[in-house]
């Protein structure tokens, strides 16, 4: 693991969603970018010695001298946005299998590169959007996919939390300081922390492809350098509609991503904070409300789900579902076989490329005159 | 009552909201333009047969004739929209208290043609923006005006159905019919049906004043003349940001009308469907539930509910509760005297003349290549 | 209508739900017991001065002093429990058609005598269990009565609220004060108040009749001569078992209504405070939420709803559906012809003779050693 | 680990809730009464071969074998009721500390032996009441204690569920085998399946101690030996009063674990399938909805979350606290000080007594003539 040392908070996150399920183990880490700071947050998490490094060059030297069979069998990159991409590329230069947060790296040119690269090397790659792990995501994305909405017409994703609606950045708060922070950020705020997200639920649950789009970005707390709040039209190809929505302002919401997506055939609505619902409103018949751990849901949900249905999952068997899906592939190459599509069923590099597009269109968008940016 | 006969929709909910409290009585109608429909409509109301018409214009002739104390107290129009206006501008010509459906007409300058005429009169003009008159509504209201939320910072107004999800102007549905024709529609379609009423909710309770918009109407259902489905971004005087989206093409949503408005020291939630309910998100504290009926709400509230908390009231009391407004504004002037605000408390004609130019001033945008639109 | 002056909170609930829909018309009056009260309520509703009595025999014998197309079609007996009795005998003797609030009368033998007198009348005699006049509740009603639910084995009916967890009665309150008075409320208060409205829901829903119960009754407000809360324990005819809570003392409840339905095939599950969903969830698939005023509801539904779906009804609408099966019963008699069932859909004498008697059995239950007390 | 290898449901979860937070690691175990598959279930858990027995008394024998610092720090008891006894018997009298599920064992006497022999030993033992370890449970316990719902009048629990509905136990249901089985499961079905997690948790809660009861327990399902469905009034010392209600046959119903406790000053709900929500109804203002993670929480509850807000923790969590409290019991043991209350805050052997006593006199009350039940 590169990043998730003391202070952090989604380095944690993924050590419990790798350790849920017991099928991997953190054996190795350069867990900060502050030598002390990171052996020392290695230590607390019992890392031997000899593989707790200060930094992540050390880390992959070090790897790279051990015999195959004892080397990480992956390695996931939790660190500020900026450093993704330096990180990334020399682990998949080096062959290493990577899981990366999102948004991948800050722009898109720098995204072909290392999309370039994963293929020469064709390892595993996962971009951690992790609230397409939630089971009902895959149902809604199998209804969809499978046409019981009909034909598309109207999507709406909405993002919003109130945790920045203050200048916590000038208070000593370390994820408000580098999330507004242009250099380690990238050229978006919340756009690109969260918008990234529903972009990403929006396209995995419908595979609508964008066409052209028409945001509104704006710092709404005053001196804040990123975008905190933003406001996104957008026209996907063969004619639906959309608004995504996502803000860090919104005070008193906690962690606010809901979807509706309509078609001819129905709607469907899922809300982050209640997770193991999906409702599913068909033009024909009543409101149906499927729930996570029931016998007819379709392949994808029973699989992503560990408990009977009642039994609340969340968010970070959502994230363990993402990791699920990569040692399954990786399983399946050691193993010498193609991963089935279910089995190995996580965000792909070509996902992350997606969204630090996304990203920049937005952004372009933003400083235009025009109405509509093309994608 | 002018208008509202057989197979009407609205012209029932008017007559229902006005018996309610028992405060007036319907004495006399021109209920259709068919003559002979009125006349049956009329009859199956109990109407006398003397003021029982066949057209407006006999409404009016007949009341003319009629003593002063004879005479209706006010005419309710209920018609579709392009009558609005001849029969508006008549009665307030002759002197008579109107309560008119919105949108009030087609033109932002027949509008202001109509402000002038009443400015003249001087008599009472409500325009039934229903939506404002639940009590939780006026409690936003309250609660936003007098600071409690801070200063505002976004607005999110969401108002979806999915009742013309197909097209059932082309199966005989009258409501859908003439809402789908442009000559008695107006220029928009559902940005104008229930995009208005989500205009006036948000300007009711923030008092923001719109600068400029950025709007994306559509036809989604194929053959349709007017707009179905309508996104708009917002951008309003002193800085806050908003989006409104109206569409009726929802399938499986019913009559969605949501408001959010975020400040710098909370967040109001309110839905129509579960009218009762005002979720309020301060950012100190936790998330308050106000109910109608509670003995903590503010007096608009209080004054606007019958029945105890937790006793549903719904559309028909919101409706009612504008027709209360006018009625003692009536009152007032027939005791020589100016109403309060609170007791006077309904919607009046600049209302609807904002929304008229609101509904202008989308559809100027949707057919604009440039991103804002000055209102 | 007798009863429902200044003060008094169910009599002008009965107005409104009288004047609604426009098919009746409030004509005369003795609104109190103090006949100066009496007087000034009915003047407010402008009551003629001559059908605007200081006393119910007033009432009543200048109605029959009326020729028959002068006099009211029925009486409204809204005044406190004890006065139920003697109002109604009289109204029932004197052949007229009688709406009367519930609980019906003290005790079971007086029950059987009125029930008596109006089968040697032949009138109709309404008993006010609003709460069964909701759509979504004849919807239930429907399914479970047409076996969709398999065969009911439990029952769950709650109805809690908190306005009486006070001592309200020694403050001056004139609705607490009759309803802990036991001269006026009768034997039982919470139980009777409200337990009467679970068990007719119950009964409404599923037909199931009470083999035996096993209550316990308290005042857990000191000083309180009747009960404010109760817990009874339920078999049922068949095999079923049920528990029916009643309380007054649960703080911060409103008016919490609720009841669970489980068979064989599905469970349904209601709640006055959203009186527009019914939860069914089927053993076999999805849970599904119907609400009010879609078209795939069953035909007692569906007569029952005046607004499209997503239009809030509420309490007033169902209090409205019993007077509207009234009417219809009243018109069909006037015709000379049987009304259909779900014409005449209102909860007649024999349910509110049977919420006596429930209320008996629950106070001897109460005061018993034994568990178990037969019907 | 004793129990949880293959077709069981609850070792899983232990695996995962210890696993969680990286503090404990399964190191040793005897998965199942079957040797073979034990053998097998420790195999896929990659048990070393040393440590995979097919028998619990073989791993005994092992652990004691090993040097103190090579044994396991506790073992988790987590078979079918009736092998929690001799299995905890001997692990609490060789020195161990146990978690052992519940209900702890069959009878309130060999419950009674249980505790004495850990008093003598002193050891940690926890039973996986894990319900309490919610967050907002945890919250609730504080707002109760602390007064601030003043003097307790009603509790009402439910726990209800859908999955006995029908005979699974003769479908080759192994969880329903065993658990209809009252050789393995106990006097007690339902009531002692679930009932004693509703027992528990009104317990953890309001810490009221009940006086009396009166239960009616049945077999819904024709053929089963023990209940499927309960429901018991309760008389708590003190002069509250109460209902538990606890099914297995409520068709559709999935984890309906739900707690009302109503106060004198409020009233709280908390409903187990949204467990990140507290709903606090004060006396005095509007509802407030507590929620998991929020600043303004109490000490216990800050303690047992790891996400922010909003980022939902589910039912793993909850176990996962009750682990966290024993390990940091252990710690302090291993530290030579004795733990903070806050700190190991687990439900200890004392209450899985309580519950075993509470489902003994729920039987005998539902096997008498007599209305209460003395505790």
């Amino acid at each position: 693991m590169v990043g998730g040392g003391r202070d952090a908070f989604i380095g944690a996150v993924h050590r419990k969603a790798i350790a849920l399920d017991g099928q991997a183990e953190l054996v190795a880490g350069a867990l900060s970018s502050s030598p002390e700071k990171a052996r020392e947050s290695g230590r607390a998490l019992w890392l031997a010695d000899g593989r707790n490094h200060g930094d992540w060059r050390a880390l992959l030297d070090d790897e790279l001298k051990r015999p195959p069979e004892e080397r990480i069998d992956f390695v996931s990159i939790v660190t500020p946005n900026h450093l993704h991409l330096p990180v990334a590329q020399a682990f998949v230069e080096a062959g290493f299998h990577v899981v990366c947060d999102k948004p991948l790296v800050h722009t898109a040119a720098q995204a072909q590169a290392l999309v370039a690269a994963v293929a020469r090397q064709g390892t595993v790659f996962a971009v951690t959007y992790n609230y397409t792990g939630y089971p009902m995501v895959r149902e809604a994305r199998e209804i969809v996919r499978s046409g019981r909405l009909g034909e598309i017409r109207k999507v709406v994703v909405e993002y919003n939390q109130g945790w920045l609606a203050t200048r916590l950045e000038g208070e000593g708060n370390k994820q408000a300081e580098w999330r507004s922070d242009p250099a380690r950020s990238g050229a978006a705020g919340a756009i690109g922390d969260i918008g990234s997200h529903a972009e990403n639920l929006v396209a995995t649950v419908t595979g609508l492809e964008i066409e052209s789009l028409c945001a509104d970005l704006g710092a709404l707390v005053p001196g804040r350098p990123l975008d905190d709040d933003g406001s996104v039209l957008l026209r996907f190809q063969g004619g639906a509609r959309g608004v995504l929505i996502a803000s860090q302002v919104n005070t008193g919401l906690e962690n606010d991503l809901r979807l509706r997506v309509s078609g001819t055939l129905g709607t469907l609505v899922w809300r982050q904070e209640r997770p193991s619902e999906l409702w599913h409103l068909p033009h024909d018949g009543p409101r149906r409300v499927l729930t996570r751990g029931s016998p007819w849901l379709g392949d994808a949900a029973r699989r992503a789900s560990r408990l009977p249905s009642g039994h609340p999952e969340g968010f970070i068997e959502a994230f363990a579902n993402v990791y699920g899906g990569v040692f399954a592939d990786i399983r399946a190459r050691l193993a010498g076989r193609p991963a089935e599509a279910l089995e190995a069923d996580y965000p792909r590099i070509e996902e992350g490329a997606r969204g630090v597009r996304f990203i920049e269109r937005v952004v372009a968008s933003s400083r235009s005159d025009a109405k509509w940016t093309a994608w």
